[in-house]
């Protein structure tokens, strides 16, 4: 396991298990409040999934939070202290080298790195919602393939009531619950308790308690073993290839379409697909299952 | 108050409040059907709206139709003038230039400028709907921040039914409700009662008495007023402009991304946004919301 | 009627009536597992359906399955098949070449081609689902304009459970329910039972017998009737622009309102407009309607 996916980090407690790993955003003291540090921590963490090592060894992540809150958003203190570091004396010329050039903007658009990283990760990312649910923490609900909540979650964009924006956090809002619900939430900071989030299609399931949740948890688990890793990668950039050119017909969509039947063929013929194929034919579970040996249990 | 805002208007009716509005779309001979006065005193509405004082002074407007209908559709004697226009004579150059030339064309073409205005006005949209709301009218709940409904409500659009296409309407159905849902509304005329809107999620309330809707408005209103002036007007066009490019990661997410920080940035330290916080930390309302007095009361 | 419309066909099954046909795929022995030479005749009927005499004498399609099962996926004895032939020698350039060089991409190409074709047909396309709709099967229900099931359905992309990509499949599964929704069920190979594509909005109607179904697509056809040809072909093309361009403000939109306006007045000037006001004023059926004699019966 590469070493990096092994931490040590400060404030993030990681749990392995074959196949899949456990990760606890950790300052409950702060109800989980996304800290730069933890900011920098969980984007390292999602380069590391993202390499060979990564890929190879880890093929589904649960996020989570320590002490009964998933996370309450950006950290005032860190963010008072990026309010008070000095400006930049020059001038700055273009929009990333302004973003660069001050502590705050900067410290901001880290977060919108993170949720392009996690949106983007190789594995079935699954989210396990509780208590707080806010702000980033809302962001970083949104990029999980899959969301699952307790009943006692609250969930909600405070930002405009502070007098700020959603600002890295919206357009991942929007692509995950429609631009209608995401402007509902984002004008007026109302908060969605577990009924409201799974009727807007937030979350798929809420659960009462944490056996309830862990079962949850383990079924997901289970459906992601039976399907196969490289297939799993192709099929999210596929889909987010084709959200991204607004399934234009054309020639775009040709472009998308003649890619994917290229890499269909190349894994029927030598991948994933012709081992998946051959042990169809034999009723026998595939290898990729068989490496989860008696299959996950959260 | 802008002398524009303040009308006089012959086809609305405006009632003002402590930083919000209220807009009756008023011919209620006609089920307040959109005829051309009607567009273009609307579309002057939404210019003093964006208008400095617009912005300085209203904060939310509620839209709503005089005698028991929203809205029924476009103006059947008003097209019929149009019809029997002399058409241009010359040959006009350019798409745009044809519309123009063209009295039928362009007055249609009006309607779709108005939604356009209405779905970008730096105020939150609140739409009270109830009775017929018919193509246009359809049109306007579609690009509407907040909907809510009394339980008589009928929505369709019936244009395909009398050989025509919802031309200037479709594109803000489709953002609205998503394209499977615009295409069957589009495609059949079918009526929606007010559960199959709520059910849609066109609506997010629906009322069964005068009252409870005054009290559904009265709820959307004290959360509109929670919230920081700038920051919605910058929270719209945000997520507008995500929408817009459909989230793709790459280039122009990440130039999107880079301009909410450095708009982030700016209203911490200067704005909303260091009042916002300042307000949070002395637990007293922030300044907009004291500005709304009481608070709002429909 | 246009003899290509009329078949002959090895794996369709036709049946006309006035104004409309229905479709049903007939492999049952394979429970109508899409063959290439399936794939090769549904191309051949959408390019009738969108031909001169097509337009003209066929308003609605209703596709099903023939044995209880609307379509179990890919034929993997074809697939197979494919998989033994030569690959090219010789290396070919740019990405459509090399599909077109490779027998396996190409009929996996062929697929997302049909999918284009059946998305865009001038008709109402209804899906009547039952049985089995997996993979190839869930795309054709995705880019139907209409769908409706039978209570025993199951919906899922088994894909990579098999370590393939629904490759072809995949952008029209995330523009008809999003991409979450695709996302999670792509990554999952999840069964979806009627109730669930019921609740995202995948079918319109659940039927629990095959007079409840007969009866369904007796309402659907009869709303189609009531709608002009023209206005829905454009319509369908209106739509399918919006989606396409993001439905951004600015000059993507401008240019399609434009358009949209030009042929609205055109509508009303001479065509189905005309004859729909004047039907409406003279409260008769327009011709559109009058075609359809009595109205259609499933």
């Amino acid at each position: 396991m590469s070493a990096l996916l092994l931490g040590p980090y400060r404030t993030l407690r990681l749990r392995r298990a074959p196949q899949w790993v456990e990760v606890r955003l950790s300052r409950p003291e702060a109800r989980n409040a996304m800290s730069f540090e933890m900011v920098g921590e969980l984007r390292a963490l999602f380069a590391a999934l993202d390499s060979p090592a990564g890929r190879a060894e880890v093929q589904a992540v649960v996020l989570r939070g320590d002490g009964g809150h998933f996370c309450s958003g950006g950290d005032v203190k860190d963010m008072r202290a990026a309010l008070s570091a000095p400006l930049p004396s020059g001038r700055a010329e273009g929009r990333a080298e302004r973003v660069r050039a001050d502590a705050l903007a900067s410290a901001n658009r880290g977060f919108g790195e993170l949720l392009t990283a996690a949106r983007a990760c190789p594995q079935a990312l699954i989210a396990a919602l509780e208590g707080a649910v806010m702000g980033g923490g809302f962001g970083l609900a949104c990029v999980a393939d899959f969301a699952v909540a307790r009943d006692d979650v609250t969930l909600a964009l405070p930002e405009a009531s502070l007098g700020l924006t959603p600002a890295q956090i919206a357009p991942f809002v929007a692509q995950r619950l429609g631009l209608p619900a995401a402007r509902r939430l984002a004008l007026t900071g109302l908060r969605l308790d577990a009924a409201a989030a799974l009727r807007l299609g937030l979350v798929e399931e809420v659960c009462d308690s944490e056996e309830a949740l862990a079962a949850a948890l383990t079924r997901l688990l289970g459906a992601v073993s039976r399907c196969a890793p490289e297939a799993r990668a192709h099929t999210k950039r596929l889909l987010a290839r084709a959200v991204a050119l607004g399934a234009e017909a054309g020639g775009d969509l040709d472009a998308l379409l003649d890619d994917a039947a290229l890499e269909f063929a190349a894994a029927a013929r030598g991948g994933e697909g012709a081992q998946g194929m051959l042990a169809f034919i034999h009723k026998q579970p595939p290898p990729w299952q068989a490496a989860w040996g008696e299959g996950p249990r959260y």
